[in-house]
């Protein structure tokens, strides 16, 4: 049978938080955060509209989760990212103790794969879904930032 | 000459937060952020009261700083923190390209330097000081809490 609420469906929607941000000027990454095929919190990142370098799409993510849960821990949940998360992030879903999570494009510099971030032992990791996309809405952003420079 | 303004100065000032953290049931780390001898940020850890993992004392300072200096670089400032810094809070500061880390207590075992968390290049770190009284908070915090269950 199929699955409407593949990795790629949610992914989408996280995509469509990504193009929130970019309309905003602020770097193109989204994140939704699923808990029984149930999107329960979105976000994107917000860190030049609110001066804020702590204001990335997973940590806004996570506290409006936790806020809809009621509960601090994310233990049945998956978060939706277009971009690998940095060190920052990690370390927060470890606090959260989210069972997945799902990222887009590859982040080869500052992600908390080459920084050894240590997650919780109970989350799976699931990278390049919709990778093109994800990458292809963050290239077009730089592009268009470096030309207006 | 004496510098009033020491480390034991501020780091004095982030144990009152952490004390605020204690009365409210929270696990006591408190921190402050200070700019030329001056306090611009002060907060203590908030996780259980906001039901938010993210709510450490550290990311809410460098949150509470960032929007009192209106822009969200932190290079000209120094964090006092009463617990050495995680994962997450240690992956913000590198955002913040803060210029100082002081912590009181270590943390052997999510800490950010046995989890080996990348700084930011420009970021200095001093650990230990007033690390007796630091710790003796937490201590006495996890005491009552084992005592009540």
């Amino acid at each position: 049978m199929i699955n409407p609420f593949d990795d790629a469906y949610f992914m989408k929607r996280a995509l469509q938080e990504a193009q929130l941000a970019f309309d905003k000027n602020e770097i193109p990454v989204g994140a939704v955060i699923v808990m029984n095929n149930q999107i329960i919190a979105r976000a994107h990142n917000l860190t030049e509209t609110l001066n804020d370098v702590t204001a990335h799409a997973e940590m806004q993510a996570f506290t409006a989760a936790a806020d809809y849960l009621g509960g601090k821990y994310l233990k049945e949940c998956t978060l939706y990212v277009t971009l690998e998360p940095c060190q920052m992030c990690a370390g927060a879903s470890y606090w959260t103790q989210i069972n997945k999570i799902v990222y887009g494009a590859s982040e080869e510099k500052r992600g908390f794969i080459k920084l050894n971030t240590t997650l919780h032992p109970k989350t799976v990791v699931v990278g390049g879904i919709l990778e093109k996309e994800c990458s292809k809405l963050l290239t077009r952003f730089f592009i268009e930032k470096r030309n207006l420079n």
